[in-house]
């Protein structure tokens, strides 16, 4: 353990043995300063939808170029690639951003990073990038989480100063397992119950079962702040602070739902051990190079 | 196997052995005369949304009726009282107009029954009748079917002339696997491939398996009717004819969705022998009492 590390005062406890009460955040949500009127109520609601942020010719490209990727062989015996449970299709690519220049160079764009820099109020890296895959019919959903609680407890991201971009490649109908968000729940983080087991990971990409709130936790949330839906057209976009309370719905419709997934930390919340885990994830998951998009 | 059976053509066909073609309806979907302007859309979309048709105080009455049932011990040991598949819970309970009074005098009224005299065009009377609890957090839904496929191949119900009205307990959302429909759907008739087991009844009611269209079809009738919802609070109710392909997302919001189903059939289109199944389901399932609702 590093020195810093015995510094670290944990704010955010999870992954406890004990129940441990919700804690009201007290950390900022907005560092920066928003520019954007499409941001305007991130502060508020913890989320912004962005319409068209890409255009119809973007999305092709992009589509083309991610669907590539799932037929390259070599890819196939890469960790980076996750298998969906039910069926023998692809259902995440990680470090997409590497694996792919356009993915890449689209992140660099100001239009893309300069969304993350105005909430985080600082230069930013990529912690986690994938493209997502819900196919029709046989799509299931996430339950419901906090991207947080899990990069706290086992990534070591210290603070809740990171984004998520979700740039919809496919239509988001309110009926094909778009996304939930819950508005205002990214004030309170919820402490986990139940002590992580080793490579946790390997599971969890594909159905979570640790990091999990609990009924009651979501109930309360729920009636609290009710729940609103990402829809829109593809290249629309979602960015949100990375302790909403989240999840999806199963896709039972023939209208698939594929997004590629950008987190942006600040850089100055880079990682450290992780807080409620014997060892960091794969950097592929939570990325240790703190490198600044430029 | 009656003599009248013998003359019976069916036009209908489906559970065959090879593939069947689409089959564009041959009957009428309004046999009467629509007078409710609720009901004008009904002939072109297969269904109408009513609002407000129960109001809050008749919906907790309601409500307060059938829990009760739920927690009537003799009911346990009845067949009528079907298990939630995942968890020990009722998922719905058959015949809810004869176990409950309540619910036996809200059918009689004309501003239930007269919905379906209208479509119908003829005295109605109940073919089926229950109430469906989905929980909050671990609610399934229904894959995609068409209920008039599984009464013709299950039951012996001649032709589409029967409707399904269901009344909401619970506030309908988008996102807590409220009815998904596609509007002029039940023009097409899709014939099912797969040869009926014995007794499929005790299975399909808690997940289909067979009666399923295949994924092409859904397919194809999704891009062409497209996909609409049924929300709205709860007293809100959804007419439909029995050959709109309809079916629901599961629910991982700790909002439950509960509501009334009754299925009403014109008395001059009574059950004769199933036309795809060895025996016909049981009278809980099917009614065999063609007494009109008066």
């Amino acid at each position: 353990m590093a020195l810093s590390d015995n510094l670290i005062v944990d704010r955010y406890p999870t992954r406890t043995a004990e129940p441990v009460a919700h804690i009201e955040r007290s950390d900022a949500t907005v560092w920066g300063t928003i520019e954007s009127d499409s941001l305007a109520s991130f502060d508020a609601d913890g989320f912004a939808m962005i319409d068209a942020l890409l255009d119809p010719t973007e999305v092709a490209d992009l589509t083309d170029e991610v669907v590539g990727l799932t037929k390259d062989p070599d890819l196939w015996l890469d960790d980076r690639l996750i298998i969906e449970k039910s069926a023998n299709r692809v259902r995440s690519i990680f470090e997409v951003h590497r694996l792919s220049a356009r993915v890449g160079d689209l992140v660099r764009e100001s239009r893309i990073v300069g969304l993350a820099r105005q909430v985080l109020g600082s230069e930013v890296y990529i912690h986690q990038s994938r493209v997502n895959f819900m196919p029709g019919f046989q799509g299931t959903g996430f339950y419901w989480h906090s991207d947080f609680e899990t990069w706290h407890a086992e990534d070591g991201m210290p603070a809740p100063r990171a984004v998520s971009l979700s740039i919809a490649l496919t239509d988001n109908y309110p009926y094909n397992g778009s996304l939930m968000v819950m508005p205002g729940s990214h004030r309170t983080f919820v402490p986990c119950q139940g002590v992580t087991p080793t490579e946790h990971y390997r599971e969890s990409l594909r159905q979570q079962q640790f990091g999990v709130p609990t009924e009651a936790d979501i109930t309360e949330l729920a009636n609290k702040h009710g729940i609103a839906q990402f829809t829109g057209r593809a290249g629309s976009a979602l960015l949100f602070d990375s302790n909403l309370m989240h999840g999806s719905a199963n896709n039972i419709t023939p209208f698939p739902r594929s997004n590629i997934f950008l987190v942006f930390n600040s850089v100055e919340n880079t990682l450290v051990e992780p807080f409620a885990a014997d060892a960091p994830r794969p950097t592929y998951i939570g990325s240790r190079d703190f490198t600044p998009v430029r």
